[in-house]
C-alpha cells in the first residue's frame, strides 16, 4: 500500500512570521523547511529544518526548493524572476510569482486594483528625472501633503515619505539619484486603519477573518483590535468581500491581508501583504483557526479551517524594543501582572523600536482588554528612564 | 549592561509531549532541547536544539544537561540516581527525583499517599517467591478481580493485569520469574475516571485546571471532557485541593496529574503523572495556558498563567492508528468535514492502536461537541475495511 508521507512546506525566510508557522506546523504534523539568513535567527531557533543561506540568491532558493512539496514566503523580498524560475522548475511557490508581485511592488498593485474597480486613493508613478515639477501638479490637484513611496521594498513605514510642500519635494530628487522608484499617492485623511486577513486555497476556497482596526504610531504597527469597534455591519462586510475578490482576481494562494483606510466615503485599499501579517497574530489565541495554521492549510490545498473568534474582542500588542535591553525581569512582571495575558517573544535581540514580540489579551470588555495589552506590551518596552515607575 | 539571556529548557525523551512543550516554549522565546532516542521521534522533528542520545544513560544525560538552565521529563523512565547525579552536578532537575519516585514507583507513591491521609484503593506489596498464597488471602479481604500492576514502568494498560481469580493468579508467577516487581490492588468498582491536572512552581504558586473526565477503552484513555460533565461542585474543588496537595507535599515542580476514580464513596487516586498528560491536551485551545506552556512556566519558576476554560465543553479524543497507515486522505476528509475541529498530528508512523495524535473540538452543546470530536477521531483511525462507508 502507498502510504502518502505528510508534506514539506518550505519557507524562504527565517523571522518570526516563519517562526510562529512552526507552531501551527508541528500541530499540522506537517514539515516546515525554513531558508534563513543565519542560523540565530528568529525562525531558525524555533525549527528543525534548517537551511541557511540567502532567500534573494537563485542558487540557495533552487537548492532549498528540493524536497519541498510546496514553497511559500515570510516576507516580500524574493526577487519575481527567482520565484519564476523555482516555478520552472515544477516546484509550487504559493503565492506564486503572478499573483506575488502585486504585493512587490506598489505601483503593479495600484494599477491592477484600479482596473478591477477597487477604491485607491489618488497615484501615479514618478517621472525621472525631474520629478518636482510632477510632483507641484500632483499636490495642486490633490492637496499637500503627498505621500512619496518606493515602489519596492518597504515595510514598516520605512520608503514611504510624508511630502509637506514643494519645497520638501527635493527629496525626490535625492531618491532617485539613489536609485529608488518613486510613486505618488495622495494623503487620505482617513479616520482610521483597518485590515481585512483572507485565505485562498488553489482549490478556490476563501475564508475571511473578522476585520479588524490596526493603530499605528511612526508608520509602526503598534495594536490590532478585532473585530475593528464600531465598524458599521455592511461595511465590515464590504471589506471581507473586497478582500476575497481580490484574492481571487489576483490569484491569492495562502493568506491576503488587505490593508484599508476608512474614510467618510468609504474604504480605500492602502497596501497588500501575502503571507501572516501582522495584522492577524491575534487569531492564534483569538480565532478557532491561527493565521499561521490557516497560510499553511491553504499552501497545501488542504480544506481552510474556521475563522470564528474565540472571544468578543482580542487585542494584540506589538512589543518593541526600548532602552533596556535586559527584558527578561520584566517579562516575570508581565506574567505575575495578569496570568491570561499571552506573551510572545521572538527569540531576537532587543533594539529600540525593533519589533520583538507581542502579548494578546482577550474578553468582553474592550476598554479593560486593551489596557491589559498595551500595560503588557509597555511594560515589555520599558527602558531604565522609566524604572523609578515600577 | 548585564542582559539576561532566555532560559534553555532541557527535556529528556522525545515523544509528542516534548513536541507539543515546542509549541509553547516558541511563544514564550524559550529555548528548547530535546534529549531524543533518533532523529525522526515526534519532538526531534519539531525542535532545532536536538541531542540525540539514551536518556537512561548517564553519560548521554550529563552532556545533554550542559548549558540547560534546568533539565525536565517527556517521561517517567529516566532512572532515579541518574536525576541525582544530575542534581549533585548542579543542574535543576524539575521534578526533582525526590518527587519523581513517586511517578516512577507506584508502591512508593502508595506508601506516601496513605501516611499523607489521601484515599487510595486497598493495596499490598506481593511478596516473591510464592506470590499466589499472598493474592488469594488479598483476594479474599478485598474481592475478585485485582489488579495486578508492576511496581515501575508502566502506562498505557501495559503493566497492569486484571486477575480473575486465584487460578489467574499464576500470571504473578511468571511475571516474578521474569523479574518484574510486582503490587496488588483492590479493583475500584468506580463509577467513571477523572483527572485533576494542577502546577506548582519552586516559589509555591499552584495552579488548578478544571477537574476532567477521562473514557478508557482497553486502558488506553480515548476522550477526555472538560468539565467532567455533572460532577458536583464539591467534589471538583475536593479534587482540585487533593491534587494541589499532593503537589505541595511530594515537592513537585512542573505539572501533576492525579488520576482518579469517582466512586459511590468519593474519590480514589488510581495514578500521578509529573509531566504534561494526555489528560491535559485538551487545554490547547480549551483553557487560556496550554498544560505545556504552564509546565515551562513551572519549572522556570515564572508566574503561572491562567487556567481559565476558554469554551463551555471542550472535549479531546485520541487518534489511535488503524488498519491502514495511509492517514492523508482521512486527514483532509476530517478538515473538510468540520472547519473548526483542531487536528493534531505526532509525526508518528501509523501502527494499529499507537496514539499518533489527537483532536479537539469545543462548544457550549456537549452531546454535539463530543460527537465531532469522536468522528474526526475515529475516522483518522479508520482502515480500508470501513472505507465504504465513506
Amino acid at each position: 500500500m502507498k502510504v502518502r508521507e505528510m508534506p514539506v512546506v518550505g519557507m524562504a525566510g527565517g523571522g518570526q512570521l516563519a517562526r510562529m508557522t512552526q507552531q501551527a506546523a508541528i500541530a499540522l504534523g506537517v514539515s516546515l523547511r525554513v531558508l534563513a539568513g543565519a542560523p540565530d535567527e528568529s525562525a531558525a531557533r524555533a525549527v528543525s529544518d534548517v537551511r541557511v543561506g540567502n532567500d534573494r540568491a537563485l542558487d540557495d532558493l533552487l537548492a532549498f526548493a528540493q524536497g519541498c512539496d510546496v514553497v511559500t514566503f515570510d516576507h516580500e523580498h524574493v526577487p519575481g524572476p527567482h520565484i519564476q524560475k523555482l516555478e520552472a522548475t515544477g516546484v509550487p511557490c504559493r503565492p506564486g510569482s503572478a499573483a506575488l508581485a502585486h504585493a512587490q511592488d506598489k505601483l503593479v498593485m495600484r494599477e491592477r486594483l484600479s482596473e478591477l474597480g477597487v477604491p485607491c486613493p489618488a497615484y501615479a508613478p514618478v517621472p525621472s528625472p525631474e520629478p518636482r515639477a510632477f510632483l507641484e501638479a500632483f499636490g495642486r490637484e490633490h492637496g499637500w501633503p503627498l505621500v512619496l513611496k518606493s515602489t519596492r521594498g518597504g515595510y514598516d513605514g520605512k520608503g514611504v515619505w510624508i511630502v509637506g510642500d514643494p519645497e520638501e519635494a527635493r527629496v525626490a530628487d535625492r531618491l532617485q539619484a539613489e536609485g529608488v522608484d518613486l510613486m505618488v499617492e495622495q494623503h487620505v485623511a482617513f479616520g482610521r486603519e483597518l485590515a481585512a486577513l483572507v485565505a485562498r486555497s488553489p482549490y478556490g476556497q476563501g475564508a475571511a477573518y473578522p476585520i479588524v482596526e490596526t493603530v499605528q504610531e511612526g508608520g509602526i504597527c503598534t495594536e490590532v483590535i478585532s473585530p475593528a469597534p464600531g465598524l458599521a455591519k455592511d461595511l465590515a462586510a464590504e471589506a471581507q468581500s473586497l478582500a476575497l475578490r481580490v484574492a481571487d482576481e489576483l490569484g491569492v494562494v495562502g493568506l491576503l491581508a488587505v490593508e484599508l483606510f476608512e474614510t467618510g466615503d468609504g474604504l480605500l485599499v492602502n497596501e497588500l501583504a501575502m503571507r501572516p501579517h501582522n495584522s492577524g497574530h491575534w487569531t492564534i489565541e483569538g480565532a478557532r483557526t491561527s493565521q499561521f495554521e490557516q497560510h499553511l492549510r491553504a499552501v497545501l490545498d488542504l480544506p481552510l479551517g474556521s475563522t470564528e473568534p474565540t472571544a468578543p474582542y482580542t487585542v494584540m500588542a506589538n512589543v518593541l524594543g526600548g532602552d533596556d535591553p535586559d527584558v527578561y525581569p520584566r517579562y516575570i512582571h508581565v506574567m505575575a501582572h495578569d496570568p491570561g495575558v499571552k506573551v510572545h517573544m521572538y527569540g531576537k535581540e532587543s533594539r529600540p523600536g525593533r519589533k520583538i514580540g507581542h502579548v494578546t489579551a482577550l474578553g468582553a470588555d474592550l476598554a479593560e482588554v486593551r489596557e491589559r495589552a498595551r500595560h503588557a506590551a509597555d511594560y515589555l518596552r520599558w527602558g531604565p528612564a522609566m524604572k523609578d515607575h515600577r
